[in-house]
């Protein structure tokens, strides 16, 4: 079934991580493999806060789990250098093809919406920075569910009363993302991002995809 | 208020974890903290899980992860050797004192539980080759409720119906699982092992220790 929606996950997905991994990995004395030991952790400690009914901005989870990482590697750390470091997550280039592929997709009638963890301020400033906001129909934060992604009430909560389930696409450059949307009846498309890879357990995915053009194309 | 059940996580807590990171680095190339980010990655993906309403258990989530590593790294994975590489979860030495503060909290009336996301099988292999076993007055595996750590469920569900929350008390050198006990109304101690720190937006642990001893005679 064609879907009618399709749903964007942000960082990774859309928006080149890299300038960030970069910086935190200078911040972490350039250490092989914090970068992604830190946004692992930040991930980890979303859903330990959703499993205790709790909620924090995402920007204070990859704060507190850098220091969490400071200590444990004996790296000195300094709140305002720490903050400066994250803040290069607001300025993010699309990955190569986004903006053609977006493109294409809205001009053959698809609803087009972004949903991310991140705060919904960091969010907008991160797509206008891309120049991607106009392609969007809609933009939307989990802060406003006060809960993580892969949780399935974020799913439940932004799918439109007027369509079904299978109606809905994400796509996304993690597994476990993609693993909330299927539980959820969703379509799911996982764009194949440099040094991502999918996790074996999971159901596959409904669409392998390299680029967004790919999937417009496919659709 | 002093607690009377004293339940104990496992994997780092009690059991020295360096010799299974010293097997999945190798595995892993000896790309320095692949094998910190494998152990975040299982824990992240343990939560995934039960957010999708979904289980398998411990071991196969590790591998899982360690292919996607592999995968995501450019290492060449079989499954043989991963499995392999993994066993050693099975024989890990007790860190130094917890016997004996066992001991004395056992004699000292407290009842001793063990409660791990591993599965009932390896838990088991696991305190019976460390010499633990019968130290404790249960052992109890997240496998029976099919739910990981630190879902609030797994806490409710072994706390006994004759006493109070605030009269467990979880031990633990996570401070994502001590969330969990502390969403519950549990008194939480924070072992502090090497390599291991504090998440700065967590409610302070009621007791911070260096050894279970301490907690011995702090009680």
């Amino acid at each position: 079934m064609k879907p009618k929606h399709i749903f964007f996950d942000v960082n990774e997905t859309l928006l080149d991580l890299n300038p960030l991994k970069i910086s935190v990995e200078n911040y972490l004395n350039n250490e092989s493999n914090l970068a992604e030991l830190w946004f692992s952790k930040m991930l980890h400690y979303s859903l330990v806060l959703n499993e205790t009914q709790q909620f924090q901005t995402f920007d204070k989870i990859g704060l507190a789990v850098l220091k969490m990482i400071c200590d444990a590697h004996k790296i000195s750390f300094s709140k305002a250098e720490a903050k400066e470091t994250l803040s290069t997550i607001k300025k993010l280039p699309a990955h190569q093809n986004v903006k053609p592929g977006l493109l294409k997709l809205k001009e053959n009638g698809f609803q087009l919406k972004a949903i991310s963890n991140g705060s919904q301020e960091v969010l907008e400033t991160q797509l206008a920075y891309a120049e991607l906001t106009s392609l969007f129909d809609e933009i939307i934060s989990v802060e406003k569910f006060q809960t993580y992604k892969p949780n399935q009430k974020v799913y439940r909560q932004i799918q439109p009363k007027s369509i079904e389930a299978e109606e809905c696409l994400l796509v996304a450059a993690h597994a476990w993302d993609l693993m909330g949307a299927n539980s959820c009846g969703w379509q799911t498309a996982f764009v194949k991002r440099e040094g991502k890879s999918w996790f074996p357990l999971a159901e596959k995915p409904t669409y392998n995809i390299k680029t967004i053009e790919e999937l417009a194309d496919l659709l």
